[in-house]
C-alpha cells in the first residue's frame, strides 16, 4: 500500500506557520495518509440540476439527496465533495463524513453557444470557515471550479486565486475544477490543452487540480494524460469521472489513470451514485481500492461486484 | 392535524448555536408547529407594478396598499411576505402580522425577450435584522428571488447563498422564489427543470423554496410535482399560487398538491388580495386550513364560502 | 389651512427611535406643518445641462446658478431641491433656505435610442448627513431618481432603497423622482404606469415619490391620476411641473393634482426660476399658496400677478 | 494687479470647519493671491502617449520627462498638472514646485469610434493625502477629467463627486477637466455644451473647472465663451490650451478668455512644453503675466521674446 | 563593472520614510548593485499555457515546473518572476532564490479577434507582503501587466497603479509589463508607440517597465528603441526576450539594448527556459554577464557555450 508520512508532506508556503500542523492532518485525512485522493463529487443537483438523478437508467435512490449523504457515511471515501447548503441540513446526521465544500456552482441551463460560462463564488472561505467551526463537522478542504478561456477567465481565475490562498490560511486543502469551455475552446479534451489546465492550477498553489481525461484520435488517453501530470508539478492531479460507464472499463480506466498517467487520485460522481445504495457503496469502496488502497482493477471489479 | 414538536425541528448546521432556539421559535411560529408554510405573498407592488391591483375585475380595496395589511391582520396567515418599505410604513398599526421581509424585487417592464431578468439584493440581513429590532416588529424569515438560468444567474446565485446564510446567522427562516426563466429557457413549467429549481435550492440550504406548478402536457399537475418535492430533500417545497383561480378549483389544487405531491405548503397572492376585504379574508382562511389545519378542499370551500 | 400635529405624522419604522423626534421635526418643516410638499426643484444644470438657464425665452437672470438661491431665499418654498456641490458654494450666504440634496444626477447626452438611462448615486447619505453637520445647514431631505424600465432599473432600485433607509437612519425625509424610461417603456405619461411607479416608491418605503402627471387620449389627467395617488398608499405622490407653462393653465393644474386627485404637492422647476427674480418670487409663492396655504387656483394666480 | 484677501476666498462648505485654512492658504497659493489659475498641464505622456514629446516639430529636451519639471521649476506658475507617479520620482529634486495630482488617466488609443471614453480613478484622495504627507511635497490641488455623454458618464460623474468632496476634506483645490466625448456627442466645441459643462462642475462642487474653448462658425469664440463662464457660477473656468498656437495668438486668446468671456485662468500644456528648455520657461512666464500679473498680451509677448 | 552606491538609489517619494532602506536595499540587491535588472521570467505556464513547456524542440526539462527553480537556483540572475503559486509549493527547497511575485496572468485562449485581453489582479500587494513574511522567502519586487489599448485598459491602469504604490509602501520593487494590445492597436512593436507605453509606465510610478523590442521595416531596432528609454526618464526600461532565438544573435541583440538604446536590463524567459538544465544555467549566466557584468557578446557566447 502507498503511504506518505506527516514529514513528507510538502506544506505550501501560503498556510501560516501556526496553520502548518493543522494542514498537514487534513492532508493526511483527506488523503488518507497516501497523498492520492478519492473525491466523491456531489455537486451536480446545481450543475446538472436534476438530470443526473432522476430519469432512465437512474434508480429512485438517486432522486433524494440524502442518497449522496448515506453512500458517504457507509462507503470508504478520501473525502465527499458539495454545496454547503446541503452540508448544512445533513450534516449533523453524517458527522463522521469527511466534507469538502464547492465554494461555486451554476446551472447548466445558458450554454456555450449563447454566453460563456461564468461560476460565481458562493461563500468566502472566512465563512465556510466559520460554519467548519459552528457545524463542528469535519471539513477538510475547499474546491473551486474554473472554466478556463471562457471570457469570464478574468474573474475566476482571481476567485481561484484566492480561494487557494484563503483556504491555505485556514489550513484546509484546495482542490480546482479547471475545464477549459467557451467560444474560444475547441477542443475540451485535447491533451496539450488539459496540461494547461493543471500547469495553471499549478500557478494558482492548489493542491488538487480536477480535469477532464483528454482524448485524442488515435492515442491511448493514459498515455497522453502524461503531459498533464508532468505540468501540474508538484500540484496533484486527479481526474474527472465523467458520466456513468460501465463497471469494469470504468476501473481499469482509473487504474490507468494513476498507474501509467501518474494521476494521484480521481474524483467520481455520477459512476457511484447513480446506483441504489448497495451497489454505490460497493462502487466507493472499489474506486477506493484502486486509489487509496493500490488495489488492482481486477480486484477493485471483485469488491464492486461483492464477490 | 399534522403538527411537529419543538425538538423534530432539523436546525441547519449554519445557524449558530447562540441562535438555534431562536431559529426553532421562528421556524415554529412561521409554520403555525406543523412543518407547513402558509406564504400570503405582497410583493406584487413591483414585481407587476399595479397591473394586480387596479383594472377589469379588480375590487377597488386592493387598489390601497394597506388591503394586504388589513387582510394579514383579520386572517390566519402563516406569514405575511412583502418589501420592507412597505412594513416600515403601515407595520406601527399592524404589529401582530408575522412578517417576511422580501429582499429582492424587479419591475415586469423589460421582458425576457429584451434582457435576460435580473434581480437585485435591496437591502442586506444585517439591514433586516436592524431594522427588525429597530421597529420591534414580528419578523420571521427573509425572502429572494432567483431567475434559474437568466444570463445574471451567476450573480442572483450569489446573492441567495448570503441571503440564506446570513438568515440563519439570525436565526431567521429563509424562502427562495426560483423562477427558470431567460432566453435559455424554453419551458419554465416543465417538471424536470422546477426539480431542477427546487434542488438548487436544497443546495443553496433554503429552508423552504417557492416553485412554480409544473404542467406538462397529457400529465397530472400534482403527480410530475413529485419530482420536485423529491429533488428538494429536507428543503420544503411550496408553490406559487399564480394568478387568479376560481376558487374550488384553486382550493383542490392546493390540497393535492400537498396530499399528492408532497408540498409544504403553498404561496398565495393574488388569489387572496384580488378581492374583497371580506372574501380575501375568508380566502386566506381557507387557504390556512387545507394548509396548516389539514382540511379538506371542501371544508377549506366552505371556509371560503362563509357556510 | 390644511394642517397635522406631530403626534399626526405616522413615523416610518425604519427611522431609528432615537431619531424619530428629528424625523417629526424635519417632517413638519418640509411639509410646513400641512403634510403637503412644495419642492423647488433646482437639479437641471445637469439633468439639462444650460438648456433650461440659457437661451430664447429664459431670462438673463437664470444663467447664473445663484438665481436658484436667490429666489430660495426670497419666496414661500418648503425645500429647494439640488446637488450637494452647488449648496456647498452658495449655503453659506443662504442659510435660511430648507435643503434637499439630490444625490443623483445624470446629463441629457446620451438619449434613450441610444442606450437605456442610469443615474448613479454621487454620495451616501453618510456624506451628506456628514456634510450636514459640517455646514450647519438646514437639510431636511434627500432625493434620488429611478428610470422605471431602464435596463440598470436593478442597481438604481437598489440605490433608491439605500437612500430611503439611510435616510430615515438620519431622521431625513426622502423623496424619490420614479420615472419609467428606456426602450421597454412605450408610453411615459400612461396612468397606469404612473400608478406603478407610485407604488413602486411605497415598496421603497419613500416619504415622497415625484412622477410626471399622466396623459392620455380623451381622459382628463386630474382624474386618471388618481390611480396613482391610491397605489401610492401612504407614501405621499407630488406631481412633477414639467416644461414652462402659461401661468394660470399651471396653477390651476396644481390645484387640480392636490385637490381632485388627491396628491399632496408638487415639484416645480422651470415653471418658477425660468423667470426674472421678481417673477419667480412670486410664482413660487403662488404655487406654495395652493400647496401649502390651501389656496384656490384664482388667489394663486393673483400672488403670481402681484395683485 | 488683481488681488483676493484671504477673508475674500468663499469657502465651500463641504470644508471642514477645521481644514478651512489650509483650503484658503492652498486656494491663495495657487491662484498667488489673485483667485486666477495658471495651471501648466503635463499629464499627456498618458493621455496623447509619446506624441506630444517626440516627432517633428517637438524639440528634443521634451522627449525627457524632467523636462516638465525643468520648466514648472524655473518659471513662475500656479500649479503644475502631472500623474503622481512620475510626482514621486522627480519630486525630490524639485521641492519647490507647486504640484496638483491628476488622479484619472486613459490613453489616446481606443478612439470614439470603437468605444466611448472612460478614464478611471488611479489613486483615491486619502492616498493622495498620505502621499503629500510622506513626500512632503507642496501638493496643493487634485485634478480629474470626465467625459460628459459618454456611455461611462455615471461613473465618472461619481468619481469626480467624490474627488471634490475628499479634496475639500482635506483642504485642497479641485479642478475638474470636463470635456463632452462620446457618440451622442455631435461638436465638442459647441458654446452651449460646454456652458452644460461648466454648469455640471458648479453642482459637482469643484472649485475649478477645465473645458475647451467653444468654436462656432460665424461667432467670436471669446463672446460666446462667456455661456459658459455665467452657468460656473462661483465655479472658477479655465480654459484649455490645446495643441500648439503661434506665440502671438494664442497670448491674445488667453487675454481675450479672462478680459472678455471672465474665465479665470488657463491650463496650458503643449504650447509651454513642446519647446526648449529656455523658451518654454518664457512662455509659461508670459502665461503667468497675463493670468496672474494682469499683463496685456502684448506684454506677455515681450516676456515670451525676452524683450 | 558598472554600479551603483545605496546613496545613488534615487528612492521615489511614495516610498514611506520607514521603508525607504528596505527599498534601497531591495532595489541594489534586484540590480546586484549596477542599476540594471535581469530578470528571469517564468510566468508563461499561464501566459502560455503549455505550449512553452511541451512539444517539438522544447526539451524534456522544461515539462517539469521545477525546471525553472533549478535554473533559478543554479544561476546567476537579478530577480526570477513566477506566480505566488509555484512559489509557494518549490519556495521551501529553493530559499535563496530572489523571487519577484507576478500577480496578475491571462491564458491566451481568447484572442484579440474575439475579445480585447484583460488580466486582473490575483492577489493585492498586501498579500503579497503577508506571504513574503509568513514565507521568509527573499521577495524583492512585484510584477503586473498592462494591455494598453484594450478596452480594459481603464481597470488595468488602476490595478497596476495600486500595486506600484502598494509595493513601494513596502519597500518592494515593482515591474511592469506593458504591451500595446486589442482591437485598436494595428502594430504592436511600432516604437512610438512602445515609447507610449514607457510614458505611461513612468507615469504610474514604476521602478522598471518592460516593453517588447520595437520593430520598424527598414530601421534598427536598437536604434529606434532610443525614443522609448527617453520616454521613460528615471523608469527604467528592460526589454521582453520574446520566443527563443539563435544564441548569438540573441545575446548582441541583449548588449545592443543596453549599449546602443540605454535599457537598463532584460526580461528573458524561453530563451533560458527551453534549454536542458545545463544549458541553460549557461544561458543565464550569459545574459547575467551582459546585463550585470558589463560583459561583452563575445563574452557572454562564451559563458553560454561553456568554454
Amino acid at each position: 500500500m502507498v503511504s506518505i508520512s506527516e514529514e513528507g508532506v510538502i506544506v505550501p508556503l501560503d498556510v501560516p506557520k501556526a496553520m502548518r500542523k493543522t494542514y498537514v492532518k487534513n492532508y493526511m485525512e483527506i488523503t488518507k495518509g497516501t497523498g492520492r485522493l478519492m473525491l466523491f463529487a456531489g455537486d451536480q443537483k446545481v450543475e446538472h440540476l436534476n438530470d443526473d438523478f432522476f430519469g432512465e437508467g437512474v434508480p429512485e435512490d438517486d432522486a433524494d439527496p440524502e442518497h449522496l449523504f448515506r453512500i458517504a457515511a457507509r462507503s470508504k471515501i478520501g473525502v465527499f465533495a458539495t454545496q454547503l447548503g446541503l452540508i448544512a441540513r445533513y450534516g449533523m446526521e453524517y458527522k463522521d463524513v469527511p466534507y469538502l465544500v464547492k465554494v461555486n456552482s451554476k446551472t447548466n441551463l445558458v450554454g456555450t453557444s449563447q454566453a460563456d460560462p461564468f461560476s460565481n463564488l458562493w461563500y468566502d472561505v472566512d465563512q465556510v470557515a466559520e460554519f467548519k467551526e459552528n457545524s463542528e463537522l469535519n471539513i477538510l478542504g475547499i474546491g473551486y471550479t474554473i472554466y478556463l478561456g471562457s471570457e469570464f477567465e478574468a474573474e475566476m481565475l482571481v476567485q481561484a486565486a484566492q480561494v487557494v490562498y484563503d483556504a491555505h490560511q485556514h489550513g484546509m486543502v484546495s482542490v480546482l475544477w479547471i475545464y477549459p469551455r467557451g467560444a474560444a475552446v475547441k477542443d475540451e479534451k485535447d491533451p496539450h490543452l488539459i496540461a494547461g489546465a493543471t500547469g495553471t492550477g499549478a500557478c494558482l498553489g492548489t493542491d488538487f487540480v480536477k480535469v477532464n481525461y483528454p482524448k485524442k484520435e488515435g492515442e491511448e488517453s493514459a498515455e497522453i494524460f502524461k503531459e498533464a501530470i508532468k505540468a501540474a508539478g508538484r500540484t496533484k492531479v486527479v481526474c474527472a469521472g465523467g458520466s456513468s460507464d460501465e463497471a469494469e472499463a470504468f476501473l481499469e480506466k482509473l487504474h490507468d489513470q494513476i498507474h501509467i498517467s501518474g494521476a494521484q487520485g480521481n474524483a467520481t460522481g455520477r459512476n457511484i451514485h447513480q446506483k441504489s445504495l448497495d451497489e454505490a457503496v460497493r462502487m466507493c469502496n472499489a474506486v477506493y481500492a484502486i486509489t487509496v488502497e493500490d488495489a488492482s482493477a481486477e480486484e477493485a471489479l471483485k469488491i464492486y461486484k461483492g464477490e
